[in-house]
């Protein structure tokens, strides 16, 4: 049976592309197999369970909910202005978007321009929205180093390279290395010259920098600094992917230049409801507290991975660790037999450009789920 | 009361830009101001009771709304796929969108160039979208005419003008008037040397050319047609503005020059749903219902509004009429006093361009709602 799933999944995956399957797309064509854990998903589950929560009552409960599907919702402006509450910086610097992914494209395609310097490995759609016209230049993170940007290094290669726009994601993705406050500081005031600093803080909800666990964004560097983007998405630290919510911040110049361009209406009934809530405090407030529970038992959850053998656990202040599988371990095998045989998951890393080995990434979920991963991945390394 | 209610109106007005107040504005600034009818809003409302019988009974009782929230929703492609079991196209040449109005921004940024020819009055994104680099070019419908379109003059002028980019709106926003299909293919015929013929099929399940009341497209067009572009929003028709669904036809090499550049992941988990409900024979067939009772009760409805003194209704095909104000009415006056004195809102269209007098859009509701709009229109317009 087991071999058969794992012919199955193979076949499937032969004609996903390069990328791995999807889970509905597994669900669909390979319906006797049954996944117990989604550890591709970079999620926290215990936010997903606070917003429906508040979902539920005070929308569903009330039958509010019709109303948001039915009308439109308010335009972008208008959200920012919700959002503002939190963010602490004024709406004209903030571009609401339908996910991450469109600000990415919309700073990208507008202000990506002779050459942007990415660091590699990284998320696909940095150098995948590059236009034909732009000139892109990878800079390698050194997996002797741990995946760790050496920020002097770094930031002489920019200063020889010249590019018009550098992209750095904080916590990285796949990695999950993270660059702390004051070295970014470092970076953007030593490359004040570049054009365009696009920082992706999407994962900077998982990271910290002391035991408070404190977060620590970017964003209000904006206001004095024209070259500095910061895009946000908020599918992953507030768990509602299916929502499509994001923002990017940056000078109001920009945002005025995209939104005279379009996006008007990007955001729909119930991201504006989410919207709303993100900005109020007694919903902030009970966030903090399972932002903490999740980043608390991640920890522990990377810590127990590090006493598996046969693999490497890179450090991670994400939601998420990258590990290298050694001594033969092979990252198709062992993906679709942790999938095949124990219904976990996880994200094969061989599309990944810039690494150099066999690697799978795996995200944290609830303490439940990590014990399941925990121990299959136990028993699917320890063959080896 | 009411000259208290229409001041703070007027100041709310003069505040919100060249567009009248939104609905959410008037609540929030002037909440004692009671809305009966939002007759601005173009929208099927027995099509949104249908979504929502479907909604409550297969999401909500089920409880499966929350993994539609929580994990990401299908990819654009994917979902291409669902649609073209209704559409009856290859999924290749469907472009799925977040609302039209992420077409319209796509399409013209990214193909009008040179000069665009826009028919006049419109849809106002159509030359707002239209880049630094292109040269509008309007074309005026007569207003002795009916605002129809005159084809053989219109053929003649874009002869005359040559321009790359043509845009139409079937039936056009705001006077509802109608191009046959017959007319339609005279047009692309005549005109098949123009790069890109954009037609705009928002409001085109409202029209009819035969008793039946059939629905029309164009969209197989482009199957052979490598310069049409049919977009579609399906907020009005399907009444689900909250939803944020929409798509455009256009030839294959198109959709994977949009595909290449971006909208990944920009539909949301509720709008995936309704894509897949979209594509069901069984909601369709009772679509199709509720479809035909809006236009026959619209059709009543604006024929009622004939009998009213002072005013001159437009002939419309679409769910709404343009009406304009004879005899010294004032659209600012009659849209404040509609609102202030009967709750009905309607939409004042003093910041259209191509119209040339005092000028009002009144959408058709449902029976109930109809009968206030006309009871309410009867007694502001008597008394010039």
């Amino acid at each position: 049976m087991a071999n058969e799933l794992i012919f199955k999944y193979n076949e499937l995956k032969k004609n996903s592309g390069s990328h791995s399957p999807s889970i509905s797309s597994i669900k669909e064509k390979i319906p006797e197999l049954n996944i117990t854990v989604d550890a591709c998903f970079l999620s926290n589950p215990y936010a997903t369970e606070l917003f429906l929560e508040y979902f539920k009552k005070e929308m569903i409960d009330t039958n509010e909910i019709y109303s948001l599907l039915e009308f439109y919702p308010a335009q972008n402006k208008i959200i920012a202005n919700y959002v503002e509450k939190q963010l602490d910086i004024e709406p004209g610097h903030i571009f609401i978007c339908n996910g991450a992914i469109e600000a990415i494209q919309a700073v990208i395609h507008r202000y990506s321009k002779g050459k942007i310097m990415i660091i590699l490995p990284t998320f696909s759609s940095y150098y995948e929205y590059a236009t034909q016209n732009t000139e892109v230049v990878f800079y390698n993170l050194d997996k002797k180093n741990n995946f760790k940007l050496d920020i002097d290094d770094y930031i002489s290669m920019v200063k020889e390279v010249q590019p018009n726009t550098i992209v750095l994601i904080n916590p990285n993705n796949p990695d999950g290395g993270y660059i702390s406050h004051y070295d970014l500081k470092k970076i953007i005031n030593e490359l004040s010259w570049v054009e365009n600093i696009v920082i992706d803080e999407s994962f900077i909800h998982f990271a910290y920098e002391d035991d408070k666990l404190t977060l620590k964004s970017i964003i209000s560097e904006v206001i004095d600094r024209d070259n500095i983007i910061v895009i946000k998405s908020m599918s992953k630290d507030f768990g509602i992917a299916g929502l499509r919510c994001g923002y990017a911040a940056m000078s109001k110049k920009r945002v005025s230049e995209l939104l005279d361009n379009g996006y008007l209406w990007n955001s729909n009934g119930i991201a504006e409801y989410f919207f709303q809530l993100y900005s109020r405090k007694d919903f902030f407030a009970r966030y903090e507290v399972v932002r903490k529970k999740y980043i608390n038992e991640s920890k522990l959850f990377f810590d127990q991975l590090l006493e598996l053998n046969n693999i490497k656990i890179y450090p991670s202040r994400a939601n998420f660790v990258l590990i290298e599988l050694l001594n033969g371990l092979v990252a198709d095998e062992v993906t679709a037999k942790l999938l095949c045989d124990y219904g976990v998951y996880v994200r094969n890393c061989n599309d990944k450009i810039g690494l150099n080995g066999e690697f799978i990434r795996v995200a944290a979920r609830s303490n439940y789920e990590n014990g399941i991963i925990l121990k299959a991945l136990k028993n699917v390394t320890k063959n080896s």
